[in-house]
């Protein structure tokens, strides 16, 4: 049997309790973390958002009936403690709450499928079966905080330069910029498909004078990779700005980026000590590159890349030797490039596309974009793709479609530099990927 | 021919000049939003994000050749403007910008197929179809400059109060909650289903010891509804909190209401007047009607609404004629409430879901969950639901789930009751219902 929270209400957690409460009376509210029964003396450690804090039972200060009752605790099991404070230079956090009345509000079941005390951790599939228990480890939570402190500090950066966020629909009509990664919908009579991106509709919200529009949202890719760094499904952080060109977008990245890193470093210092993560500020601006570049520094260390080609997994790699921070890919072929992406005006097998790398990954890319209707439709069109399939797009550029550049950032990619993480599994409370759809 | 940006930046906008900038050199960037040429002087009115500021080109002034380069101007044609400030009593905003070059950066063709000038609107479809042309009226940009303060102020609010943002998939493995109300997926060599609700995701992060998560992220609903109220795809602000119940899950919503409300009111006062809407601030707390009252107002108004029966639209309509403001509707029978809402331990037929409603709108919906086991096997095998298809969900609440509620909150219907928009689409950018999935 258990209880339930009646007019119980948690009055401080763990990590707000200190010396100087010494004799006050305190409601916590958590999960048993571990139990040590001496007979005479029962510690409990009582785990909650931000820490732990330790409950002293001792026989000859409480009642028998409550002794046998905490006595009866089990790991795991939801718990409401009230008690007093008492210094404890020992305990954790230098406080001990010897208890008063207790509450069991939820039993665990034993054993668990995972234990949120162990300090080897167990493989990536059994933590995602059981993500729950998973997050319980400080060390885990730690980098979901760090995540969304990053996504808080880069709305607040886009709202004080004007952006305003949009909402734009992730069930689209028609099979854009390709369609072989496309998951397809059943829509009623009709198939549709899951936007793999926002790209036309942010470009579409530069023809209305709203100027500078950012979207957080999630993505949808159906990529049958199986690495570390795809999943099928992530948030895309996406910007897009009217009247301005690649250098303005790329300033605003890079910005941002250094921005977010700033307000992870001062606002989540507890979350880094978890991690063990060491976060440096990057210097601003961060270096450019041009494709050529890259491609003379890849044949240098070995690995083959010829001009016109994308990054393969080996030239990231040897990129990520010789370049250590952030830094911009600028200049790329236009034929890797989508349709929508501005080639130079006198050299047009050139683009104004831009990738920001962060070692060996890439993390954002960006563009100057085309915003004249009839370039547009050759671009598609030597694309192989059908220019009548974007017809409500195409109209957008006949009638006022100033010059425009943007960028989406990926904020699971982001989130591994910050974090320091190798699998971008780490980064996303429940990822989906070609084998898993669960929990 | 149109020209390029080159290296030209915006200097204002619109609505940052005045006449203290008597003799400034600006560059304005925007729309032709009205031409009147009268041979000697031509006044082209150049439309921005926030504003309209009047260019005037008088002949004696300027060259000929700049004349006749003014001259050319197209309605809704995208212009650069450098040129002198100049006080004028008579323009808007009590200056006018004599030229002194201009650029076209792009042409609109004539005839457009919406008239942003116009001040007759046109039906919807029409104007969702041109959607971007349809944003050029302040009043209609207006709808979403509010949307975007009222998303940003709940986050803050919900920041503020230690609540954390997660990120929750869309793309799930299993019909929950029922399946009728379900948009299949072709995922590689399965099927899935896109998230109609986070619900079950946000209650297995209250087993994690995170506490408090709240998300703010599109959901989709299969439902075969035409209405004013309802569309197939909608940004859902869904918050979830553990060791509390329905009181306190109120509180917190009531409180965010009255908060974002206010927010608007300070923040957006121009937008406010475009939409020519009064904004009161409601009072705190918000009324509380028991289902069983709702019953008895309705029932007096002359509409049939038997115990037992959710409100039909004529109850809403008979309700909303009684009730002016926000209020809650609590103590749901339970036979039409979700399997995961909490029955009174008393009276299990009376559950602890509550409504809220604005007049005879329903905004939000939650409750205090179940989070024994036990009874939420039960309660899922009750509603005709397989606990067999709930396995990875019902096993987060075998390991120390605590009491938790919490509540989802239509963004699109909060800003149709902030607006005072009557159809639910004119909160949308790009709509999604049964009939459009374009553009």
């Amino acid at each position: 049997m258990t209880d339930s929270l009646g007019d119980w209400k948690r009055t401080h957690y763990s990590q707000e309790l200190d010396e100087d409460m010494d004799g006050e009376t305190v409601t916590l509210m958590g999960w048993v973390h571990e139990i040590r029964d001496l007979g005479g003396i029962i510690f409990v450690l009582l785990r909650d958002r931000n820490g732990i804090t330790q409950i002293t039972a001792p026989s000859k200060k409480i009642t028998p009936e409550l002794m046998e009752e905490i006595r009866k605790f089990k790991k795991e099991s939801v718990i409401a403690v009230k008690g007093t404070i008492q210094g404890s230079p020992k305990a954790p956090g230098g406080v001990e709450v010897i208890p008063e009345e207790v509450k069991v509000l939820n039993e665990s079941k034993q054993p668990l499928p995972l234990d949120p005390t162990e300090k080897v951790r167990a493989e990536i599939d059994t933590r995602l079966d059981s993500r729950y228990l998973d997050l319980r480890k400080h060390s885990i939570s730690a980098i979901f905080k760090i995540k969304s402190t990053m996504l808080h500090s880069v709305r607040i950066f886009l709202e004080e330069k004007g952006f305003m966020e949009v909402n734009t629909p992730k069930l689209v009509g028609s099979a854009t910029e390709g369609g072989t990664e496309l998951f397809p919908i059943t829509y009623f009579e009709r198939e549709a498909f899951l936007g793999q991106s926002p790209q036309l509709y942010k470009q579409m919200m530069m023809a209305t004078g709203l100027d500078k529009v950012f979207e957080i949202a999630p993505i949808f890719r159906a990529e049958e990779h199986d690495t570390l760094r795809h999943l099928n499904e992530v948030i895309s952080i996406d910007a897009e700005l009217a009247f301005a060109d690649q250098e303005e977008a790329m300033e605003l990245l890079e910005k941002l980026v250094h921005h977010a890193i700033k307000e992870v470093k001062e606002n989540c210092q507890a979350e880094l000590e978890d991690l063990g993560v060491e976060l440096e500020v990057p210097e601003l601006p961060f270096p450019r590159l041009e494709y050529d570049e890259v491609i003379d520094i890849v044949n240098s260390k070995g690995v083959q890349l010829q001009h016109g080609e994308d990054l393969s997994r080996a030239a990231e790699k040897a990129l990520g030797e010789v370049m250590d921070g952030y830094y911009f890919i600028t200049n790329w072929p236009s034929e890797i490039k989508p349709f929508y992406v501005q080639p130079h005006e006198d050299e047009p097998e050139k683009s104004y596309a831009f990738d920001l790398m962060y070692r060996d990954l890439e993390i954002s890319s960006g563009a100057t974009r085309v915003h004249q209707h009839d370039l547009l439709v050759k671009q598609i069109k030597s694309k192989g793709l059908n220019p009548d399939s974007f017809q409500r797009y195409l109209a957008a550029f006949e009638y006022g479609m100033p010059p425009h550049a943007g960028w989406g950032l990926g904020a699971e990619r982001f989130t591994m530099c910050i974090t320091g993480m190798k699998n971008i599994r780490e980064t996303v409370l429940f990822p989906r990927d070609r084998r898993r759809l669960t929990p």
